[in-house]
């Protein structure tokens, strides 16, 4: 009975992992179809994502299962109800792409993106796909050291999203409002897909270790 | 011992009810805060906040002690489950608080909303937080019907969010980038809260009827 709860506690790993890895194709090709206005790939993000929401909702359905028919306690317990909040984030990430690609969508044949910012966003967009790289390894290693690495990694995008508000505000911008409106938004979608990366790695490392998770940075 | 579990039960549900209660006060001083550029107000959200996040971790703690040790099943599994889910919900309408008051202190001693949005913010900050209110009750009550309202409610907001866009991007935006800005991401900070209020909702029907939760929107 112990062995079938071990093979499924370790399934639920290798999902979540799979899942990240879903959300990591999702940005990828959301910021490819930004950058090149690629009405074709936007519409692939937008669709797939009902993978990711369905896998979501399978890994609920299995940590309860879990909780309601094994009882785990200590490290077990906090895999099983953290396989819940990890799976919620990778979500998020999801609908955070659909969200880039939204915008991508509603500007074709134009490029959402002027000039001045699309080296911000190929810089944002690279490193949120690394983030999402890095916890997608964390789900299956679950090795604290490298999820303590991606805090730093988000302070790059983090950099990089208050670079674009310099431009945004600071800056002579010249293409308009509803531009500056669209990159507004779009950097807040970076900033809070690395933003749910760095919460797998607090999750992670709080089931390694077992303190309290840090709390969320208010973003 | 099941007196003991239901007393903890039931004080669960009176903290998050609680909890909802200060989300709302903070969305209520920072849309006041917003629309009066009153700076004082907007700093008392910001210091307010760190109550909301302790009484994340508390019911975060409290979850998993009940799990550990009172091994609930059916309902109650749902419930105490469904109780970090809703706190951490709580956590965000508490932070997108403070993003809003953050903009109101930022732009200080000027009122970051332009005269032709007032309106709107007025509009959409009075449903955010009866929104919260509607939710603080559905904690205490865990009424279903009333938890369904959330989402009729929920639907006035995104109109009110829709309607700005319109402002922003389809009318001649006389104010300049930066206040579009300001503007585009106020609007989203609101349409969050009250999403989250209306997950608050979903759970909130998912204990009373133990169906799986209806799948968040893409917003």
């Amino acid at each position: 009975m112990r062995d079938v709860f071990h093979d499924e506690l370790s399934a639920l790993g290798v999902r979540l992992s799979e899942m990240c890895g879903l959300a990591k194709s999702a940005m990828e090709r959301a910021t490819r179809s930004l950058l090149d206005a690629d009405l074709t790939l936007a519409e692939e993000v937008i669709a797939d994502h009902e993978h990711i929401a369905a896998l979501n909702r399978e890994v609920e359905h299995t940590a309860f299962k879990l909780l309601a028919l094994q009882q785990p306690v200590a490290g077990e317990l906090r895999m099983v109800v953290g396989s819940m909040h990890i799976a919620a984030d990778i979500d998020r990430m999801g609908a955070l792409a659909v969200h880039v690609a939204n915008i991508s969508r509603l500007r074709h044949p134009q490029c959402a993106l002027p000039e001045d910012v699309r080296a911000s966003f190929a810089e944002m967009g690279a490193r949120a796909v690394q983030l999402a790289g890095t916890a997608q390894e964390v789900l299956l290693s679950r090795d604290p050291d490298t999820a303590a690495r991606l805090r730093a990694e988000d302070d790059a995008v983090d950099a990089e999203h208050r670079h674009l508000f310099t431009l945004l505000i600071d800056h002579k911008w010249q293409t308009g409002v509803c531009s500056a409106v669209d990159v507004a938004l779009l950097g807040r979608y970076y900033e809070r897909f690395a933003d749910h990366a760095v919460e797998i790695g607090k999750r992670v490392i709080f089931e390694a270790t077992g303190g309290m998770p840090v709390h969320k940075k208010l973003a």
